[in-house]
């Protein structure tokens, strides 16, 4: 249960979402141009994979799942393997570019001041741009932000992860900013 | 100088969304309505104190010196009333209701899963509703993003405090919406 009165039964930042649409808009935008915009060199993919990534270094079982089930939805990829990259994100088959990148998002995620001018060069030498710099960390610290509201207000989630498998496709079809709060 | 080639010399989180405008919009969204909305029983001064408190637990000069002015404005404190109750907030001559918020938003710092039932109860109990308790975990959790986009990305921030003490009165009128970036 969480630690206020929702007035409705939505898990997760659905929940606050739909207890407080005066916030949810500017949310759900940043969420949808960070992790959906089509003018992005980085994939919606390779996004929700750093946006998975950070909500698990954070302990956000809500967030993890979501973001890693539409990563696996993106990539192709099984839960199995999200959860190898989250576990460690240099097992994988991963671009040179995306481990330089998650670095940066582990490091963001302990706090801004530990990003390093050394991972930027490296993440510059693997081929990332400013831009693609620029945007892993905001979605990193945006993740930093979506775990805290969703874990600090105690929701709940479901805890099969199913669940979260099966609305992937359709989740990746609505987007953020339109999907319906009552659903 | 920061990570990255911003093209523009605004400090702080000034020069990021100057470089990326899409981004800025919605979080810009975000700071109005939670920090400046006049549907609101927390104040101004509170809600942006609850800002700047969260921005020392994370270190982040620009932000804690920006929203620390702004708080100091909005409830007629010096920045060295300011500093005090960011070193301790039961120190000052804050409502029941404002330590419980503040408790709470330290615990939100730390991670989401820190904030505890009683201190909800704790909470409730000095009057807060349960809004408030919302608006307290959003405000705390949101400058977490804040914190690390500025830090992250290692944005420089002018060293003499009084820029932000002579600031605050122009940026408490202008908002967060509408101002001008190129100013």
């Amino acid at each position: 249960m969480a630690h206020i009165e929702l007035g409705n039964e939505l898990p997760g930042i659905r929940g606050l979402m739909a207890y407080r649409p005066e916030t949810a808009k500017p949310l759900n935008m940043l969420a949808e141009i960070l992790l959906r915009d089509d003018d992005n060199t980085l994939t919606r993919g390779e996004r929700e994979l750093i946006g998975a990534y950070v909500s698990s270094l954070n302990d956000c079982f809500f967030c993890q799942n979501v973001h890693g089930a539409l990563a696996g939805h993106y990539l192709d990829l099984n839960m199995q393997q999200i959860d190898a990259i989250k576990s460690d994100y240099t097992s994988g088959d991963l671009s040179d570019k995306m481990i330089a990148l998650l670095s940066i998002a582990g490091s963001v995620q302990k706090g801004g001041k530990h990003v390093t001018a050394a991972q930027i060069e490296t993440a510059r030498n693997a081929g990332a741009t400013d831009r693609e710099i620029h945007d892993a960390v905001l979605i990193a610290a945006s993740f930093c932000m979506f775990n805290r509201y969703v874990d600090g207000l105690g929701t709940w989630a479901p805890q099969d992860r199913t669940f979260y498998i099966n609305r992937a496709p359709q989740r990746a079809l609505e987007g953020y900013v339109e999907f319906d709060l009552d659903k």
